[in-house]
């Protein structure tokens, strides 16, 4: 049905001229197609292979298809892919609800070995790729890309893109994984933007010890500026609407102003040069610490669920858009002369990517591993795989990164720089398709016991933020009161004993920089910014309980 | 605070010559004057003058002095105004969450009331304009201008902004009013455009009486084809749901399948260049219906808030736009050689304004009268006057209309032309500012004891949303059970009994469509599109109960 919805709208497009009425045409098109992507992701949501990510992308290359034959070879895409799209309207609300409804104990328990893997893993993964590249392009008959431009692929090919993360794991199942493999594809996006400007700003062939210092220092100011900026705004947030919303709740403003102030901030990291991505996530941390619970209780239902809808339909729109620009005619003519050496920078290209990814994750799981004090807390071998397969898939970072790189105003000047095009297209699609439909499967062989703390959930992806969100993370504290501070998960309680081994000494500190937050927290943050606990208004009232009933 | 933040930013966009940058500057901009216009919207709230549009307004205007200063009177926006914007991203959230929020039965009880002022009332309005153009201007002094620019001026003048007066009539105070304006504002829409496609289409020299049939034929297509396509997707959208959810709920998809189709109503109606406002708002109504009662309790929550919440935040987008671009220096400076002209076609519009409105609101509401059976039922003349008060702003829709018809891609080409650009722009700020604030007083004053059904909201107007939900409007059914025909409100029981005089005669027909569309909404409708008591979940069960204590 949607077929011939969109080729009798098709045909009103080639009647038409004015690009006015055209861009309306495309509209209709983009939003039909998005609804039959929901209800084809919701009928095939039992599929043990596929996800919605996959289903998007199938629907997107099957439109452009269409949209080919029917335009006569001569156009497959209705919108030409904008960077500006990507980055200022659609990556901005994913990141953000990322953050809000991230397991934050999780999180920032893992912190330093999401550090580790962010940071120095996309590092070694920049430089086996940008060294396989710059050995092996010459001999395929790729001659005229720079050093540079091999520096850019080492870049471009190690971007974990984040959005595919959160479609194949799943945070109740695998929270470890989740966190792991999702926060070093945020944390990875600051080492892009130092790795991208070092790229410009650096002599390359003034190769000298300071570089690295420089390289380190920048990459420090970034992430510290970037997550302070997030971490501010949050706080503001927070203040703003405890201040002044006592007593008179409107959630149209509590849930405007969030909205708001998230994109704000994301807007303020990209206007100063910094991570937004990062900012927008430690944005949506604070969020949901502390302005989550200054808000009226239909505002958090409302925010809860929107912000995750506003992130569903942004996923669901790069996937289908990724799909139909697959079929870039023009570049695909320039590529396709030489069949071969197509073939062959897209085979060198994935298998560089899966060797920088097996080097980095096998090694820093290593060495995290010794920092751990018992073996069941650490990385299990069969986690270190599947942390290296979920993370191999490339997103639409890579193609926005890639487009930047290789063309000019959409224009391919040289063919090597199609070539690199076409590759990018079919790394992204082999990785997402190939990689994205065995993740399930893998997880569920390698893992067939869910080793995540809430199995309940096992078989209902549909209800992933049900559970995943700032409520769900409250729960475990509403049994004991406020100010629980002995209150800590399971996994964590054996932290309590004292330190017995160098393994111990090493792990201490973690959970001393846990409590002595939760003791800052308590004491500081949460009088002046709010937060659970710290409202007056429906504070020990039954309705949390009667909501967690009623809404879950 | 605000202010230097601006102009800190603004100095950066000075430097920077590249334009991605900065669009990135005036998002920031925008979305730090959007919060800064909710907080101090929030502060005025009490103010019996102001409104948020006018916050709004003002805040805009102000920035846009601002920006004029800090660019030596170089320029005064940081976006050029867009119809695209307006008319393709921010109008349809605002007229769907209309629809969704209005109080059906208040706005089905004057269906034709609302039909003659929406209709017939535009015409004469538009004819009074365009008449009383054509007389003065020549006087004043404008000579360029033809006889199809004066019928145009007549229907830029005569649409009734349908946003404005969602600011200063509260749907609980004064409903009768409330669905009177909005409902006439919403018609509106389809009789512009058949305006403006007959003035585009029609030689205006040949006039003779096959015009007006053609005009009355074309009009009546449009209506129904426009509501049928609303409320066919609106219908979709239910069956979908209602087929594919049972016993699985994500409210992810339920809401993101409900905001994308009902953005596709109105982008297909664009399409096929029928009124999209009308499509969508019978869209809304539609999706309240039925829609609404398919999905799972969080759903409805957040479809409420979120959908007022995006109106909510396009509006205020909306005012601050036309703020910050009313001081388009090009244009004033054109206009400014002939100080005295310009200030002379303001103040004859603004007359033509008032007078044209005033012509059909009082015929009409008489001709109403007599159709009614008692005068308590009638329109009373303090009501009268308020109806003709709170329609007389004119706002975006306005302006947008204005620069189709006046300017080619932004430049004016003849000094008219820029007068007429400039005088619409005095005309919306002075209708929204003093009309605006004036509105308020003025109820007060005509009405002291508000009129309404439910007056107990009087003074806490954040809380609208909350009572003129999909929620507050099924309230009196509850009580009742499902199939409730019997149930009619206060204000409609007297309709029961049998008709004595020509008057009633002609009010029974309204009481009949009434009760044989609510048989056939339960016989046929509801068990096929679900609606309220047609679900299976959660029927009979406390949670609508508790629902309504919690959140409202």
């Amino acid at each position: 049905m949607a077929i011939d919805h969109i080729s009798s709208l098709f045909a009103k497009l080639q009647a038409l001229s004015t690009s006015d009425h055209g861009s309306v045409v495309s509209m209709n098109i983009f939003v039909a197609l998005l609804c039959a992507c929901i209800v084809i992701g919701h009928l095939l949501e039992e599929n043990r292979w596929m996800n919605e990510s996959i289903t998007a992308l199938v629907i997107g290359i099957c439109t452009g298809i269409l949209i080919l034959m029917l335009s006569g070879g001569r156009s497959s895409h209705i919108l030409v892919f904008s960077e500006d799209l990507f980055f200022i309207y659609l990556l901005p609300p994913i990141i953000f609800n990322a953050g809000f409804q991230v397991k934050k104990k999780q999180f920032f328990v893992n912190f330093i070995t999401i550090m580790m893997f962010g940071a120095i893993g996309t590092l070694i993964s920049c430089a086996i790729i940008t060294y396989g590249v710059a050995k092996t392009f010459k001999r395929i008959g790729i001659r005229s890309l720079e050093i540079a431009d091999y520096l850019a692929i080492g870049a471009i090919f190690s971007a974990t893109d984040s959005v595919c993360t959160l479609q194949v794991l799943n945070q109740d199942e695998t929270p470890l994984l989740y966190s792991l493999v999702f926060g070093e594809g945020v944390v990875n996006d600051a080492t892009s933007v130092v790795l991208f400007n070092a790229i410009q700003s650096f002599d390359i062939n003034q190769i000298n010890p300071s570089i690295g210092l420089h390289f380190f220092g920048n990459f420090l100011y970034l992430f510290t500026t970037s997550t302070l900026l997030g971490v501010f705004t949050g706080l503001l947030s927070a203040y703003i609407i405890k201040k002044l919303y006592i007593g008179r709740h409107s959630t149209n403003r509590e849930f405007a102003l969030m909205m708001l102030m998230a994109y704000l901030s994301y807007m303020m990291a990209e206007l100063c040069y910094l991570s937004g991505i990062l900012t927008v996530f430690f944005c949506g941390i604070t969020m949901s610490h502390y302005t989550w619970h200054n808000v009226s209780e239909s505002s958090r239902i409302t925010t809860k669920h929107a912000f995750a809808t506003l992130s569903f339909v942004a996923e669901t729109f790069i996937f289908l858009y990724v799909g139909m620009d697959a079929l870039d005619i023009d570049k695909w003519r320039f590529a396709s002369d030489r069949p071969a050496t197509s073939l062959a920078v897209s085979s060198v290209l994935l298998g560089l990517v899966l060797a920088g990814r097996a080097a980095f994750v096998f090694l820093l799981s290593f060495i995290s591993n010794i920092t751990r004090k018992s073996s069941k807390e650490g990385i299990s071998f069969r986690q270190q795989v599947i942390i290296w397969w979920a993370g191999l898939m490339r997103g639409a970072v890579s193609m926005a990164l890639a487009y930047n790189q290789f063309t000019l105003l959409g224009h391919t000047a040289k063919r090597a720089n199609a070539i690199m095009i076409t590759s990018t297209i079919t790394v992204v699609l082999v990785s997402t398709v190939v990689f994205g439909l065995m993740t399930k499967p893998l997880i569920r062989f390698l893992l067939p016991v869910p080793s995540g703390l809430t199995p309940k959930r096992k078989n209902s992806t549909a209800n992933i933020v049900d559970s995943a969100s700032p409520k769900a993370n409250t729960v475990p504290f509403l049994s004991n009161g406020a100010d629980s501070e002995a209150n800590l998960e399971p996994q964590e309680s054996s932290y309590g004993r004292t330190p017995r081994s160098i393994r111990d000494l090493l792990s201490t500190p973690t959970h001393s920089v846990h409590r002595l937050w939760r003791k800052f927290d308590n004491s500081f943050m949460r009088p002046v910014f709010g937060g659970r606990g710290f409202v007056p208004i429906e504070r020990g009232t039954p309705t949390e309980r009667n909501t967690q009933n009623q809404w879950h």
